[in-house]
């Protein structure tokens, strides 16, 4: 049923992971975070933006973990300049971005992998509303790879008693958990923008779960990954939150505020919007019905407005469990 | 993956449908809305319960569909008295009581089943909080029988615009989401009582679904029913809201109130704290792991605190994914 490969950290903790050195690209809110977790634990972590004063170079030189928390759009060009200065021999890449690439539709794990063919790559995703991780609540998360050994380091690295992280081997379902549930948490802002009621959006976050398999699955993700931590979990936790920028643009727009409005007050970025437009792509392409998803898109391109998107929804949705007639925009 | 055999409702009515007689019997919150529905679409509705002035006997003697929203200790004396007085030959049972008999563990529509063996008994369960129905806001709910036809016969005379139903042929699944939720309800009523956050919501749901799906399989339902309306969709409605009277129940219990002084504010039953006894005694029986609903026991037994409660589960239930030792209680 669900990933049974899971395995919870240990906290057992050696003298010679303590000195491990990671670095956090990125110093948003989720990176920030991230560096803020892993030294509660006692590591050596850095801390890198585009605004540091240090050299990316600087950073990278030693590090044994590399962890990614770019917003999507920096992902190829952070890439580029990391591959320009290289990394060391054994060095572990983490990434926790969620989105796609707007050119060839790639997940962020797999644009560093295709980067860096000979180094493990881990995806970090799961449930993980930041303010709530810095505020020390409890929460969970989810460390992929197909390398088990690298998602072991890099769980060592940040497990602590307060943020549990659990390993499993299908990186691409773990990343897609966290990249698709962001187009669906746009739906039930409108959903709760439009105050419809808890009726309306359990059926609505029901219904979308078997729309992430599906275009999860064609992207070679396992089916049982989105039934974790990493899938429904994450799901839930967005949808459920105001805190969740992509919820907020599918409320704002309910409101009848306009995107350009919504995304000007948003602090960071709501990586949402953009994944809807590769995902609605990609979906067109491999003919796969994404309801929901087709929906949201007509709302942010301004071809329908809330209440015409969850009418045609309610009117469509309804009708058939599955209906491939999804694009007529 | 999710219920392909449903089948939304496509409101057409004939004349003859209109005519059709249905008796609610409860008219507990649950069972007035559902007759309001009902009246919605022109059908003739009589709304029966212990303090009507009209007798048993005289509602149900021309009843083509007798719906039962008794709620669950009143389940076995109401089908003795419909028995001994006899129901119409091609009368439809639909039952839509949240819950499992003490004495047998049997769900409603088994124990209907049971006493009328040849009459088709459906199962009406989804996530469908009662006073959001009242307020005509969106929902839609599932209709499942063994009884195909009984089914869609159901489905005419309770669906509308506003009220969408599907149908599918796993009463026992159907049923069992509806019910064993009401346990995770308490749970999550707890979570939020004590300020745990999103995170730790998401994360205890998402751990959730698959205890529900061990115990309903075991029982005999099919797993994709719980990914459905009538499982994760219900789990969802109800865990999300303060309306729900399990959730407020375990909300209570969090703020150190005494579980008699809780039920005694309650507007109706909170099945959920029933149903927690019975599905603990049969998971034991049977050997079915329920780390969450273990909790819930202890915790409405008095044995642990909320805290306690939370942190056994959040050591154990984050230490395997599936841990048997669980009844040390």
């Amino acid at each position: 049923m669900v990933n049974t490969k899971s395995q919870p950290n240990q906290f057992t903790r050696t003298e010679e992971n303590s000195q491990k050195i990671t670095t956090v690209l990125g110093a948003g809110a989720w990176g920030s975070t991230l560096a803020d977790v892993a030294e509660r634990s006692d590591h050596h972590v850095r801390l890198w933006s585009r605004r540091s004063e240090e050299s990316l170079e600087s950073v990278i030189q030693d590090a044994e973990i590399i962890l990614s928390a770019i917003s999507m759009k920096g992902v190829t060009s952070i890439i580029d300049r990391v591959k320009t200065i290289g990394i060391p021999e054994h060095a572990i890449i983490v990434t926790a971005t969620k989105g796609l690439d707007p050119e060839t539709t790639h997940t962020p794990s797999q644009l560093w992998k295709e980067a860096f063919p000979d180094h493990p790559v881990v995806v970090l995703s799961g449930p993980n509303l930041a303010k709530e991780i810095q505020q020390s609540l409890p929460a969970a998360t989810v460390m992929a790879s197909e390398d088990e050994a690298a998602a072991e380091a890099a769980q060592e690295m940040f497990a602590c008693e307060t943020f549990r992280v659990y390993i499993n081997t299908d990186p691409i379902g773990t990343e897609l958990g966290g990249t698709l549930k962001n187009v669906i948490a746009i739906a039930a802002g409108v959903c709760d923008g439009l105050n419809l009621g808890t009726n309306a959006k359990a059926a609505l976050l029901t219904r979308a779960l078997p729309e992430m398999i599906r275009i999860g699955t064609s992207l070679g993700a396992s089916t049982e990954t989105f039934f974790g931590l990493s899938g429904l979990g994450d799901l839930l936790a967005t949808c459920d939150s105001p805190l969740s920028r992509n919820y907020q643009v599918g409320y704002g727009l309910a409101q009848g505020k306009s995107l350009d409005e919504i995304i000007d007050h948003l602090e960071g970025t709501a990586e949402g919007v953009n994944t809807t437009k590769v995902l609605v792509r990609l979906a067109r392409q491999e003919g796969i019905p994404v309801p929901i998803s087709a929906q949201v898109y007509r709302l942010l391109k301004g071809k329908s407005t809330a209440q015409q998107a969850v009418k045609a929804l309610m009117a469509r949705e309804l009708k058939a469990e599955f209906d491939d007639d999804l694009f007529d925009d």
